[in-house]
């Protein structure tokens, strides 16, 4: 089996450069059965979530990519589990950093991975 | 199957109660196959998992069991991912409460529910 590690810090580096750079592209990462729970907000499938990624109240947001702190387990049935926490800031407001926390877990299928687990949850400071 | 947010929800509390109480009752909610990962420090199996969960610096430990911020989804074969947020006191200094994350996945096994992964890690303020 390929390194959990190896595969969760490539998916969160692609993940936060496709959510800066152009969100719908992350449609892709999605399945039917993925499940977002976007700072309490919940959404299931692909569509419901692109929704939810697509009409945040923040136009722009850069993710602190390389300041990320990265914590990753193997878990059930060869997924990934990914742990997240770091800085992002929005509509360049950056003398306002947020602290955003967010959990993944990552499923093997048809040779891809897919994000069937989501949840984001921003801390104010 | 059992609604999995009744069931991350009671998990929560019994694990903090447990936790600041007398933490070596832990003890019962891991196995041979768990993974710990405490501000980056990794230890499988209970009995490596309660080795670092017993020698912590702190010794007393209060978690604002009340105040928590705590998302629930259901995840692979039955399992429940639960990610927790909110503040903890050590060692009685109320005057220094500390901001934690820390994200479970409970599996299902011979009528009860253990912790596969524990993520824990503490954001100073």
């Amino acid at each position: 089996m390929s390194d959990p590690v190896q595969i969760g810090t490539a998916f969160v580096k692609f993940y936060y450069q496709t959510f800066d750079t152009d969100r719908s592209n992350l449609a892709s990462l999605y399945q039917a059965n993925s499940m977002l729970t976007f700072s309490g907000a919940q959404a299931m499938g692909t569509t419901a979530i692109m929704e939810k990624l697509t009409s945040l109240s923040f136009r722009k947001v850069q993710h602190d990519v390389e300041g990320l702190n990265i914590n990753i387990q193997p878990t059930v049935n060869d997924s990934i589990l990914v742990f997240v926490s770091g800085q992002l800031i929005a509509d360049d407001d950056s003398e306002h950093p947020m602290m955003f926390s967010q959990v993944f877990t990552l499923c093997p299928a048809n040779g891809q991975w897919f994000i069937l687990n989501d949840i984001f949850n921003l801390s104010f400071m």
